[in-house]
């Protein structure tokens, strides 16, 4: 069956009971919703049919400590075959989230005293699970330099202290791929000065038909041996309350570390019998969904950057990857805060600030607007936004 | 319906895919696992309608950071009305199972140098989770007086630095509840010294007709606002595979502290979205199952009680609450580890030895036998055991 990404597959009235963070059940009536990267979609049949079958047999007992054995054949097939990432099953741990993938690696190579360089901006969790290991963290500068982001003064933010840097790829909310040279970049200088990469790779499903994702781990298993990295399941597959990611590396020693940092061993830490069932029915039965569903972003993609053209104290960069439009508003008389409030309030369209809180310093005067929804949402979203726009600029 | 206890109802076919955690799953053919504290049985239909009802709406949406609010009203009315706890739903944190909560509690208490006291024996997580925060573990031996642990002692153990009691209530494995008196006596000790107490409640629901649960909580809710609480529905649901508990306090601020050392806030820590539909039906529907399970397993203690007091070289106090029966085998000519390895190997038994890791050294020379399973299953296991204790009384 093809999957219809339009507003007759979408159930509002679940949507307001369910969706959390900043979503529909968290906004007042009427409140238009392009804030956190979830979709507004119910997830592929194929999903509620593995949960509900395995439900039913009734048996929710202790599962293995450290993940299903055949969904970490899943993972490692997806990432050989889709991704050229050479992982063995062996070194794949299912983990509770992302989220928690990237604090357990924090926690199993950093120290307090350690420095940690964080992309500025990027996702706020690079910084959150990086702080909380011990580590200061050094800001780099995301500059675009014919279009790409710029790696080339990396180098001058490395101290003998760097002991980790976190690599978002593709980059949220920038939306961007990196050609293999820069990845070839960033992994020389981590040979160089010893330091680890935290590799998060949680977007690397969603890319668009003009661009092309590279992993880092492209370059070899052997040249990783430092870096560990991270998948999840809530973007691509929209199950993020399932709570459902991985953590993956190539070098026994340090994934062992990193087992151990999990606690995984003492059943301290672990994840769900249901969500690794509904993980493997993502990876084994939903790329048709998948593919299906990137289409659809494309389209919105395209069709948000058309309008946002159009529009005055607005501007965006194309992005390559990701379902999130990351648009400048520099040019506005008020703070992206301000501005997203102003929108809300008046026109009843939310979107996510940048600043500090999310992003980094570096996202200041942008915001981010999710295109994971149906066609009509995203026009009268974007109506609204145009409306506090004009209406801003004229204050 | 009236649950029914029996081999008709269990399903060997899947136990043998599931139930890992040295249960069948992880055990050679025909061998009787009667070790991890998790039921033979199906859970309760409830349990399963719940989440095959929410799974069939589609949407796995981010859910509320800190938890359902109507998860936590059903939890606060569980501990209200069935057990005298006066805790408000806003004090309550839905988690990812009760050893997690064990380790969030130490987290938020414990720094380097500090000293926790911890019962021998007791379950591992409590040594585990406070060594992880890095306190000094100090072990407070469990002594018997008149048929009761003599707690009249415990303050000779107490020093200036001592941050934390591990309360264990019901007592895994020794399945004894405490009389009010004594949990006044160790709180008046938290009140004179200052110290936290743990106290993990995750067998309060395994208590038998003849005994009776108090909470240490039932002394008032401002005497306790050094105590956080842990509570878990893995024992009394069987659904510890879905990885679901709660942590809960009295005192706000304290509270707090523990949620960010949790880190909800952040998505690094959560609770799957299933999970909790799971322990909302758990308690909401399944209290007629849980009155069922638990005069299932008395009939089975009393059984299994009598058979092990005509066994030789072996002997148990009766357990008042639990779904284990902690026996004496110290007058065998062979450690507890020994003797379980030597069972399973010669006579297909599989019960979990006493000794350092898992209940720490005091319970050297005792094994664990589960109880949750048929009548037909212990029967057989118990055979399987006497025949075990006599061929190695004879060697």
């Amino acid at each position: 069956m093809t999957p219809v990404f339009d507003n007759s597959t979408i159930h509002f009235d679940i949507l307001r009971q369910r969706a959390c963070n900043m979503r529909w059940a968290e906004q007042e009536e009427g409140v238009i919703p392009l804030t956190a990267a979830d979709m507004d979609f119910p997830c592929a049949p194929e999903i509620v049919q593995a949960v509900v079958s395995y439900a039913q047999a009734g048996y929710f007992s202790y599962t293995p400590k450290t993940g299903l054995p055949e969904f970490k054949e899943s993972i490692a097939r997806m990432l050989n075959e889709k991704k050229k990432e050479p992982i063995s099953p062996d070194l794949i741990l299912p983990i509770d989230s992302a989220a928690r993938a990237m604090s357990v690696i924090a926690k199993t190579v950093l120290r307090p005293g350690d420095e940690a360089i964080v992309c500025d901006p990027v996702d706020y969790l690079f910084k959150t699970s990086m702080e909380a290991a011990g580590a200061k963290i050094i800001l780099f500068p995301m500059e675009f330099k014919n279009g790409r982001i710029d790696f080339s003064r990396l180098e001058d933010y490395i101290t003998p202290r760097t002991k980790m840097f976190g690599l978002c790829n593709p980059h949220n909310p920038l939306g961007m791929c990196y050609p293999l040279e820069d990845l070839d970049h960033i992994l020389k200088l981590s040979e160089k000065y010893g330091f680890y990469i935290m590799n998060d790779e949680i977007w690397s499903d969603i890319i668009y038909s003009d661009a092309r994702f590279h992993s880092i781990l492209e370059l070899g298993a052997e040249r990783n041996a430092r870096t560990l990295s991270v998948f999840g399941f809530s973007k691509s597959y929209g199950i993020a309350g399932l709570r459902v990611g991985c953590l993956y590396g190539t070098d026994q020693k340090l994934f062992d570390q990193a087992v151990d940092a999990s606690q995984a061993d003492s059943t301290i830490g672990g994840i769900s019998s249901l969500s690794q069932i509904a993980g493997m029915a993502c990876l084994d039965q939903c790329g048709y969904w998948l593919d299906a569903f990137v289409k659809h972003l494309q389209g919105n993609r395209d069709y948000a950057l058309e309008r946002i053209s159009r529009m005055p104290g607005i501007s965006c960069r194309k992005p390559e990857a990701t379902f999130v439009l990351f648009a400048d508003i520099r040019g506005l008389p008020v703070s992206a805060l301000e501005f997203t409030e102003f929108a809300k309030k008046n026109f009843r369209v939310a979107v996510v600030p940048g600043g500090e809180t999310f992003f980094g310093p570096g996202s200041e005067g942008y915001i981010r607007i999710c295109l994971a929804t149906s066609r009509e949402i995203l026009e009268e979203g974007l109506n609204r936004l145009e409306e506090a726009l004009k209406a801003i600029g004229e204050r």
